[in-house]
C-alpha cells in the first residue's frame, strides 16, 4: 500500500505542564500527515476540492500512546494506507523518535462530493484506488515537505 | 456508573477553512471533560498529583464523528465511566448540540504513581473504584464549571 | 465606554513545559473576549456577517505579560472599548486572577464590508458608534456566556 | 544585528471559518521563530536552561496584520534582533508569502535566572550581547530546521 514519511520538531507550545506533549497534538500531526500523504501522491486536498469537488471528512480516529514525547524531539510520522473501501480510506499513522515508536493510530476519511451545497459520499474512482493500493512512496513525496509548494 | 456534564461554546478559533470544527478540538474537549469529571467527584487532577502523587496519563483515545459542528454552537459534553479496571479507567465522552449527538468516543487513562522521578501504574484504591462505579453525578458537579475554583 | 467581563478556567492544554500558560493562548482569549463583547451589545459577529455583511478583521494586537498563569486558575477577562475611530474599533483586554492583573493588551479591529467577494473598510454607522461609546455593560452581557445561545 | 529565517506551511488547522489564518497562530509562529533564532546562534533554549539556568520569558509582544494567509501557503519567517538591552532582548519577526509581507511584530523577552525556585532578571553576559549584535546568520542556521537535532 502507498505510504509517506515526514519529520517535524516538537515545539514548546506542543507541551503541557506535565513536561510532555499534550495529547491532542497527536491528532494535529495526524491531520497534517494525512494532508501530506495526499499531496505526496498528487492528490493534494486543495486540488481535490478545486478540481473534483471532493473533500475527505474525518469519520473515525484513534490513537494509542506508548511513550512520552518532549520539547525539541525530532519526530518522524510514518503514514500508510490501511484500507481502501468503497467510499472510505483508512490511513495508519505511526510517530517515531529515532527507533522508538511513541504512538500510533488511524484516520478513517470519507470520499465525499460537495455539490450545490450538499455533501454525499461517492465511490472512490478506480484509478485512485489503484494508486492508493500500490506499494511505495508517492511521486511527489518530499524529504522536507515545507520547502516547496 | 458516575457521570458528568458541562457546556461550552464553539469558538471561532475552533473552526477551520471548511467552516466546521477542526477535529483535533474534540480531543481538547475530551481532555477538559476528563479533568472536569475528576473534579466533579472530588478528585481534581491537581489534588491527585499534590496529595497522592497520582497522575492520569492517556493510554488510548478514540472519536467517531457524526455531524459537523459550527461556530457559536453551544455544546454539552456528557461524560460517563465505561470501565474501571485494575490500573486503568475508561471514560466515555459524547458531544451534543441540543438533542443531536455530533460525536462520541472514549479516553483510557492510567492510574500512575510518580515517585522519585519514576512513574509506574498502581492499583486503583477500592474507595476510588467504588466512587467511580456509583450511579449519578458527583457531589461537586457544577452547571457551570468555570465560575468557581 | 462600553465594557464586558467573563470568566474561564485555565485548562491543562493551555500550559507548557515551563508549567505556566503558553503565551499565544492570551490571544485566543482576547479573540474570544472580543467576540463575547460584540455579543453582549447585541452585535454578535455571526449576526453582523449574516445581516450586514460586516466582518471585524484584526489589524493590530498587543499583549504585555505581568504575572504567570497556572493550570486551574480561574481568570476574568475584562474588555472595554478604548477607541472608536471612523473605520476601526480598539478594544482593551485585561486578564485577572482574583485581584491580580496577569496581562493586558488590545485588539484593533476593522469595520469591513464583504460584497461580491471584495472586502473594503467602511465607516462605522453612527448608532453603532454611540452604542460603543456608552458607559456600562451591554444589555446582553452574561455572567456565564457559555450557557445560552 | 543577528538574524534568522525559516519556512513552514500553513496547515489546515491554522485556518478558521473565514477561510484565512486564525490570528493567534501568528504568535505560535513567533514563538517557534524565537526558539529557532536562539538555536541558530548556538543558544538553544533547552541548553540555556540546562547549562545556565536561564529562561527567556515573554514580557511584551505585538503583531500588525497586513494581508490574509491561506491554507497551503508556504511562509518564510524572518527574525532579526531589534534591541539588546541590559536584561531584555527584542526580536523583530516578519512573515512573508513569497515577496509579500503578510504581518510583522516583535517579541520582548527577559534574560532570567531560575535559582532555588526563584526567578530574577539578570544582566545579559557581554559575549551574548556581542553575538546578538553581530550582523548575519548564526553558525547553526539551517535551511530546514526540522531535519536535525
Amino acid at each position: 500500500m502507498k505510504r509517506n514519511e515526514f519529520q517535524l520538531r516538537v515545539n514548546f507550545g506542543d507541551t503541557d505542564a506535565a513536561g510532555i506533549v499534550y495529547y491532542p497534538n497527536y491528532f494535529k500531526w495526524f491531520d497534517i500527515a494525512g494532508h501530506q500523504f495526499f499531496r505526496s501522491i498528487g492528490l493534494a486536498p486543495a486540488k481535490l476540492i478545486k478540481e473534483y469537488s471532493i473533500i475527505l471528512p474525518l469519520l473515525d480516529v484513534r490513537c494509542t500512546f506508548e511513550q512520552p514525547l518532549y520539547y525539541d524531539d525530532i519526530i518522524t510520522i510514518k503514514t500508510e494506507v490501511m484500507e481502501v473501501n468503497r467510499k472510505t480510506i483508512k490511513l495508519k499513522h505511526e510517530v517515531y523518535r529515532e527507533d522508538t515508536r511513541t504512538g500510533h493510530g488511524y484516520e478513517l476519511r470519507g470520499w465525499v462530493k460537495e455539490e450545490n451545497g450538499k455533501k454525499f459520499a461517492v465511490p472512490i474512482p478506480e484509478e485512485v484506488k489503484k494508486l492508493l493500493q500500490e506499494d511505495g512512496f508517492g511521486e511527489q513525496a518530499q524529504i522536507n515537505p515545507w520547502l516547496s509548494a
